[in-house]
């Protein structure tokens, strides 16, 4: 077989559709976020503004974190060695899970290398432990919660999105001794929506269900202490399992799951994907560690994300750019064409040195291509300006419609 | 249904089996290797020497992988803050994907979070591409490939453990026209055995397959730069894709694949594991790209390495004690029982500060226990002649039968 020509027409293919992937290479400069250097093709390097940073608090900069992480590696080097059984397990991680668990109100937390990972993990051990199980999944769920259940073997009902009423009905067609799971997010990265998470609760409660969140774009957001919207709506113990990230709000990489110590302790000693990974680097749990710990005691981090996106929202608004209405930070600006998503994109970073990855399908459905604007504590005024600004310009330059009634 | 005591029951059983996992808490001591802290259940914290890490070279505490990982956080913080085509893509990946590249002598290289998704990512992907293909899988590969060949949806052969002929033999029975993959390893993990690669590519470029070679017990210490067996043996270019990890001899974590550049683009574009989840942190691929180089320029290393395993296996033999006779570093003693196995490491860790894990079914089938131990440039022959000692006296004790005929 000409496997070459195979591959050659795959690529030229999605060129085509408008979904291949260009990597922007940046060199991201700690204090300095969001800006950073953009490694431009033709070699030369250009300060440009994030605005598409899932650093969602600025904490991959923090001086107590970057800290955290220098003392971890000065004390026990870089690589853990081996994988959690396996010489692998160190006083880091075993602290980081003490304090996840407590964050979430949880008896015990197992950490991955990644948020990916943790929902192929735990979705994957679970379908498979609880035999004759039925998985019921939010329309919506992210591709490691897919990939999981899919793993599981279990059989998946997907109920549409964050409608409790549907799930309800599906749950109540499938026979009660089944073992039920009920999958969902918190917040939806792509829309910026969220999930009914008290009715959802009621239902599978109803049923007799586990449920099972995923807040990775909730956590150290939202809630008193950052524990993510069900602590916010005071909901946290009614989660079987919440699954976060170390990779977003806390600044860090990996993932995890928190919830009833004998839970954990199955995917822990049945999840393929944890028992045979060498664990994280115990500098990333010490530094994951300080991120949780600062987040918790600080709400006015949070605050000022908050309202730093509640800002550059209605100024979107405002200049009449089509923003979708989220009760989220997430700012969804709709695009709806692959090739003027990218065009646009490309033009932002080009001609204004500000960087906004366009979103095309399969991320996103075809005729819902967006760039999707992630404001942060440390975006100003000044950078929301100068955004506005750039979108009205090039949007009526590339003959974007949405910028077409913009002010 | 009574989920809790569905667990307890998956629990005890594996407790009863001798399956059981439980991690021993370490804090590794950068500059002291293999010696750790053992944080004991009683809450004391007692140094020992580790007998069982994956990081072979010593590389988790080397100066030049420390003094790259602390510049990078200097300069580029904590996390990369997204994936790879979300702001995610850094300088220090790009630098590090070039050097692996030119390592395996390949056009291009992928990296990921982890060898386990590396597997993952490239076999599901190129089973997915590649209509009606067949995957021919060695009997003895690992988890990660397993779990990348059953998503990738291909059909799976395998081949008996290192048998060129057998592979030549189901090979011969399939549709000539079909596209085929060969997937096996070099070092095999746990017997420490070699593969025939020379006979392996024979056969896969008579049936016109992609080879792909999983490396990871290998990069870093064979081969005159530490490219693996395939380059020690001057077979680097008749594989397609080798697979490696940045997490054993490199001492950090992650892993890559390296390939043809349109293959490498076909796997970075259509592999979800990869696709979804935040890339690596900076200031990792820094750390692991001075590793590589230092283990390029250092042969010594790995000769010293080399040295060490094979004195340790002299004295074992010499000790009458039933180490397998592997052509790798890696030395298996073989025990033959779960639950013995476990109790020999629990009092080598409690009575001689000595830490090998036991290695029980589903690591390798029932029957084959054991202890597996990786000497290090870092063991001295005092080490070694503690741990002989320790083995027989433990042995004798708790009524081992390969300690009995031990000198």
């Amino acid at each position: 077989m000409d496997f070459d020509s195979r591959f050659r027409d795959l690529i030229a293919g999605m060129k085509l559709d408008g979904r291949y992937r260009t990597f922007i290479e940046l060199e991201r400069v700690a204090g300095a976020f969001p800006t950073a250097l953009w490694h431009r093709p033709d070699g030369q390097a250009q300060a440009v503004t994030v605005w598409c940073s899932n650093d969602y608090l600025g904490m991959g900069q923090h001086p107590s974190v970057l800290a955290a992480m220098h003392e971890a590696i000065d004390l026990s080097g870089a690589g853990a060695g081996g994988t959690r059984n396996i010489s692998g397990t160190n006083r880091q991680h075993v602290a980081l899970e003490t304090e996840l668990a407590e964050l979430h109100g949880k008896e015990a937390a197992l950490i991955f290398t990644s948020g990916w990972i943790s929902n192929l993990a735990a979705l994957g051990a679970l379908g498979r432990v609880l035999p004759n199980s039925v998985i019921f999944s939010d329309a919506q769920n992210h591709n490691s919660m897919i990939e999981g259940i899919r793993r599981s073997g279990a059989e998946k009902l997907i109920f549409r999105h964050n409608d409790a009423a549907h799930l309800d009905e599906l749950m109540s067609r499938v026979d009660p001794d089944r073992p039920k799971i009920v999958a969902f997010e918190s917040v939806y990265s792509m829309d910026g929506d969220i999930a009914p998470i008290a009715a959802i609760c009621d239902v599978a409660e109803k049923h007799g269900a586990i449920t099972y969140l995923d807040e990775v774009h909730a956590v150290g957001l939202y809630g008193p202490r950052g524990g993510g919207i069900a602590e916010r709506e005071g909901l946290a113990q009614r989660l079987t399992i919440i699954e976060g990230t170390l990779a977003k709000a806390f600044g860090v990489m990996g993932g995890y799951v928190a919830g009833p110590a004998i839970l954990i302790d199955v995917i822990r000693s049945l999840a393929d994907s944890f028992i045979f990974t060498t664990s994280l680097c115990p500098h990333l749990a010490a530094g994951a560690l300080a991120a949780v710990q600062h987040v918790k005691a600080h709400p006015e981090d949070r605050a000022l994300q908050a309202a730093n996106a509640a800002r550059l929202k209605a100024m979107l608004e405002e200049a009449g750019l089509p923003v979708l209405d989220t009760p989220s930070h997430i700012l969804p600006v709709i695009v709806g064409d692959a090739h003027l998503c990218r065009r646009i994109s490309e033009r932002l970073l080009a001609a204004h040195g500000i960087y906004v990855q366009p979103i095309n399908y399969p991320t996103v459905a075809r005729g819902q291509e967006r760039l999707r604007i992630t404001p942060t504590p440390f975006h100003t005024e000044a950078h929301m300006h100068a955004l506005i600004n750039a979108l009205i310009a090039v949007g009526r330059d590339l003959g974007w419609p949405g910028a077409q009634q913009a002010a």
